[in-house]
């Protein structure tokens, strides 16, 4: 096996292999209340359609590390758009992505991951509003003041992006209020890592550990991307009916069925956990 | 997207793309009685296991057409055993790889194959043998005067295949009263073929698709991996009983229950669906 990536661990496979698995093993987890799962499908976004997100997305990740960190993103976003389902895994692999990197440069870890964010340039931002043109990916309005940089323009943004002089870090900082995966670009992945930890340290088949990591993110802080397809208070009662799970004081798989039913999807939590999975993936768990 | 390969019909991915989504549709297609699909496990080989031996073969597929058949596929196979489920996809990749030639050289057709089969060489056999070092396939004794040609002492077998001037091809033929992918090999794909077409002509998500294909095999011949695991009695019985659930007679997904209950796995028959679909993706059916 040829370029495994200076990080490897136990990890028989390159890191763009666990990126793609990590994708893979996330959605086959179950129960992860509200989202596309082994065992779960919403209407017109079915399980298959991540199945061909994920391999669509594989080239770019052999990108990394030679290519740049917003035009390997804007590529497997166009490759993940190949399905009928949409959007399946934008906010995942912007998770994974900069994870990719930092496996690659042999730091997997929060400082390794803050590094890649900080090296991020201009270009990075430009093609990162590009990738919004290959798939239409849920957001809500801009905060105020931020309209000429709402992402729903796509690549014409470029000029503003270039005027201001704004690196993809710069975008991120400004939705980290809003926003739970900008949020980790931010931080250092302390979400992230801490899941994958708590995937390394569990027990059993990875997609059962994957499922207990989701539901214990769900129910300590809110899903951002609940909180914008409908609003904080959903959030907050997605979070309350999460930790009730989480401590069995009721069933993840009802929680589950209940929330396809009311259309409630916390991908922000599915896009962390991918996340978790590649780093755990690296760090060795055998699938 | 580049490299798509010159038979690309409307499939927006590569080759080895394809490949590695026939096998991830493959196992997600329910009911496919007997097998892991998206809805039953086995005892130690579970829908994971698959997950990580399709993204294991996958740098291997990329090889294909440059790399000689063979070698291709023996490095599938060792990409493929990076998991804890043991053979996962050994007669899938077996049955895609020559496909995946064809579709390379624009002609994806049984005349097409037939070609790549006859091409192959005496190198190509060694190899094929040496992919038995890497995982644990189940196969019964050789035939009568083949003890020689015993698969299971693999890369040992080189000095016997290249004294007899074996190819591949020839290897096959040896095999195609008892392996139903051999048989395929020999004459051209002709299941393979009739269950793309199959799938291209359904309706509905891909997955179902393949598991109606899938049925439909097994209840027209007997699976060989059954013969071979348990008995020619038990392979008829299966085909019996998939063809009572092909015509509505019984429920296919009690069937599978039962099967997997009983540990019968028509492998063979998961095989030739994995082809279906790599044929059925590069003529352009849409996930």
């Amino acid at each position: 096996m040829t370029n495994r990536g200076p990080d490897a661990g136990s990890s028989p496979r390159t890191v763009a292999q666990d990126a793609v698995l990590a994708l893979l093993l996330e959605v086959t987890g179950t129960p992860k209340p509200g989202n596309v799962d082994r065992h779960h499908d919403h209407d017109d976004l079915r399980f298959e359609h991540f199945l061909a997100g994920a391999v669509g997305a594989e080239p770019a990740f052999r990108d990394v590390p030679e290519a740049p960190l917003g035009a390997t993103f804007r590529r497997a976003v166009e490759g993940m758009s190949y399905q009928q389902g949409g959007n399946t895994q934008f906010g995942a692999i912007l998770t994974v992505l900069p994870l990719a990197y930092a496996a690659h440069a042999g730091d997997l870890s929060p400082a390794g991951a803050s590094a890649v964010v900080e090296a991020t340039t201009v270009d990075d931002a430009v093609d990162f509003y590009r990738a919004f043109d290959a798939v239409d990916v849920a957001v809500d309005d801009p905060p105020e003041g931020m309209a000429d940089l709402d992402v729903r323009q796509g690549g014409d943004a470029e000029q503003v992006l270039r005027e201001r002089g704004l690196t993809l870090a710069d975008v991120m900082a400004r939705s980290a209020d809003v926003d739970g995966v900008a949020a980790e670009w931010v931080d250092g992945f302390p979400r992230v890592f801490e899941a994958a930890e708590a995937i390394l340290a569990d027990d059993g088949p990875v997609p059962d550990r994957a499922a207990r990591a989701f539901l214990g993110l769900l129910a300590t802080e809110l899903d951002t991307f609940v909180v914008k397809t409908h609003d904080r208070e959903t959030a907050v009662s997605v979070r309350e009916r999460a930790r009730a799970a989480r401590d069995g004081e009721t069933d993840p798989v009802a929680l589950s069925d209940e929330l396809v039913a009311e259309g409630v999807n916390p991908g922000t939590t599915a896009d962390l956990t991918a996340g978790a999975l590649f780093v755990a993936l690296r760090r060795g768990v055998a699938v």
